[in-house]
């Protein structure tokens, strides 16, 4: 499409089209330093660079003709939200987590400055007109997971429409039995604004596409054990970012080809950096697009990522819906199921998340694992410790990062992650 | 008892003596000048200042009597855990939230820095071995209302015995069941712990010893609607915070016999403070014993406080157990729905609090309401805003002040006290 057609696209959807020509042109040139700097990348990063460069354009535009043929577009923030719901009720599901700074001073008018970068970003990103995503929702599904959104969706369901879905704080019968609850209550709520009844064979289908994504980035991610990493952090990061807005039918395809690729590489012992470069695995809060500066400062310091134990990575990814069973609410319960194994740090305990990062580090070959808070998260912050105690007693080297989205810390951080790689020799 | 005995006593509960005892001198001197330098005091605030004076002695040494004779000594920190069930199960139930620094730097080992003051002084509280109560507990019972506390008492549990009930985050109806399924297991962990079968019977009589509890400190808030104020805000709170960890029946019995006083006080028109001085309600979070810094701010700033809409205030009282059910499950039910009324910022929405901050402001006749949050306490500075907004367009004026222990701030805080309740002329 034009330069003009996009425009008039923006303009349609009330963006504030100067402060977005600025906030494109500083995404553009902020991925060239991060991403297209970068040596020995795989060919097929290609497709992942035109989806970036096209991030608000060509699939807002798809977002567009599928609401012009009558489909929803269901916005979320959480890996608790069921893409499988969204598609079986034939809507179009968006992650809509933002990882950059805008419209912070009018976002502090609706939340405490205390609130988390994340937070504040997804309510900037509205009140400042920045988000063609956000503007595209027919309906905005949040969910329970920490005080700080919890509390930040009331004020911003003055601003969208909102569903707001409970998620229980433990992991007992009686918890799981409330997350079912409010999975039917979702899968009313989808009915009521699709006018499409969730049905076996609709969610069947459904259920079988997501696994199908999530199948293509654990075979990434176990491709990423090898030595040398055949694949830089950022990109994965970035594909994983990617699968939470892109067509997933389109994605799986794509990754799974980028996949073939990775095999060919580590066939012929290639890779992004020599064997022997020393490989972390992060761990904690998720990076939203275009939240880098911390992968960018990690695999500028001697190192490279070979996991991400986040949201935007293994707790998005790792369990499967169960596909065997053949009654609608044998099917809904196997989706509670999947979604309750979640190891996010709403639970307590979690201990899960202690073992799985621990399984992560070995498996990938990791040499050392960098945790990563975002300031004001409660629930990362807090794991942080308990994290470190466990992989102190297994011989795991561990750091400890808290930072936001702004690039004032970007000198520290890589003072001290360049000094937590030296040590790990 | 003599000093030598309650030397003994600490010592066997294996607190810190030397450190304890210059917690107790500080907190005497802090107590004459806050408590006893108060012009004008109720007779009934003696038997107040009695227990206080012996807050780490006598009642101290009734807990380790009722151990000594078999009883069990349940702690918490919040609201939500019914007293009704302890003392159906014959055990004794104290608050544990403590308002005061204490083993800081401790407990910064165990939780972020950026936890909230009342969380990290109940832990540093524990690891400075500092305070006799938790030292006799023999079950602590946690909650998950926010996401400081439910993480937290993950760390906390590998230093005392704990049990978390799951307080949910709506008040739907699957919401309900959840936190019945809670206060059921609760109860079984009582009887593990006790031996006592909670019964019609002994549920019965506990709820009306608490509701009785409830019916006198209600009785205390609506006396406080007179001008001139018959009680100063600090002895108000004195009152709400013993009432957490005093012999219920006894408590009750000296709040009715001091509002005797306060209502011959009224019919004679006498007051702590002349008719007409400017009536504050604080909102917001609870303030624990020693937490006087605001109240004392207040009320030395040519205003009396009329109201505590807290946890350690209306949020307690308000909503009594209906003790009509004839069946334990109907009085379990009971129990669980006056519960789930508590309009504690951890729902969501929690538009009760708005709508009972306003009615408390109008029926206490408060000319302006300060919200007090303590800092990264995410749930009430969210409502904070929300609070605001609300009162804002009920033309009844709002200060919002976000603190914590330490007394660094007291002259700031003076400064924007005074300015608030002048502008209220």
């Amino acid at each position: 499409m034009s330069d003009a057609a996009y425009t008039a696209m923006w303009e349609n959807l009330n963006l504030d089209i100067s402060a977005h020509d600025g906030l494109l042109e500083v995404l553009g040139k902020f991925y060239g330093d991060i991403y297209l700097s970068q040596q020995n990348r795989l060919k097929g990063m290609e497709y992942l660079d035109f989806v970036l460069s096209e991030v608000h354009g060509l699939r807002v535009k798809e977002l567009q003709d599928a609401k012009a043929a009558g489909k929803k577009v269901i916005g979320t923030f959480c890996v608790f939200v069921p893409e499988e719901l969204t598609l079986a009720a034939d809507a179009v599901h968006v992650g809509l987590c933002s990882g950059a700074d805008a419209g912070t001073e009018e976002a502090e008018k609706l939340v405490p400055r205390n609130t988390c970068a994340l937070i504040k970003s997804f309510i900037g990103f509205k009140l400042a007109r920045l988000c063609p995503y956000t503007e595209s929702c027919d309906l905005i599904v949040g969910e329970t997971t920490c005080d700080g959104k919890k509390k930040a969706y009331e004020a911003f369901s003055n601003h969208v429409s909102m569903h707001v879905m409970e998620v229980p704080q433990t992991k007992t019968a009686d918890a799981k039995a409330l997350f079912k609850a409010e999975v039917l209550r979702h899968k009313e709520a989808l009915k009521a604004l699709t006018g499409t009844e969730i049905t076996l064979e609709n969610l069947q289908k459904s259920i079988t596409i997501v696994n199908e994504k999530r199948k293509a980035l654990q075979r990434l991610s176990r491709l990423r054990a090898a030595d040398p990493a055949p694949i830089s952090g950022r990109d994965a990061l970035l594909i994983n970012q990617v699968s939470f807005y892109d067509d997933p039918v389109r994605f799986t395809q794509s990754i799974n080809t980028l996949c073939d690729q990775i095999e060919e590489r580590i066939e012929k012992k290639e890779g992004v950096v020599p064997a022997g470069t020393k490989r972390l695995l992060v761990s904690g809060c998720p990076m939203a697009v275009p939240n880098w500066k911390l992968p960018y400062v990690m695999e500028s310091s001697n190192a490279v990522i070979v996991g991400e134990e986040s949201c935007i990575g293994s707790r998005n990814v790792r369990d499967l819906v169960d596909e065997t069973p053949d009654t609608l609410d044998g099917l809904i319960d196997a989706l509670v199921d999947r979604y309750m194994k979640i190891d996010c740090a709403c639970f307590t305990p979690n201990n899960e998340r202690m073992s799985n990062v621990e399984t992560m580090a070995k498996e990938l070959n990791a040499d050392g694992v960098i945790h990563y808070a975002l300031s004001f998260c409660q629930p990362y912050a807090h794991e942080a410790i308990k994290l470190n105690n466990v992989l102190s007693a297994k011989g795991i080297p561990m750091l400890s990062i808290e930072t936001d989205y702004s690039m004032e810390d970007v000198e520290q951080l890589k003072t001290r992650v360049e000094a937590f790689v030296e040590m790990l020799d």
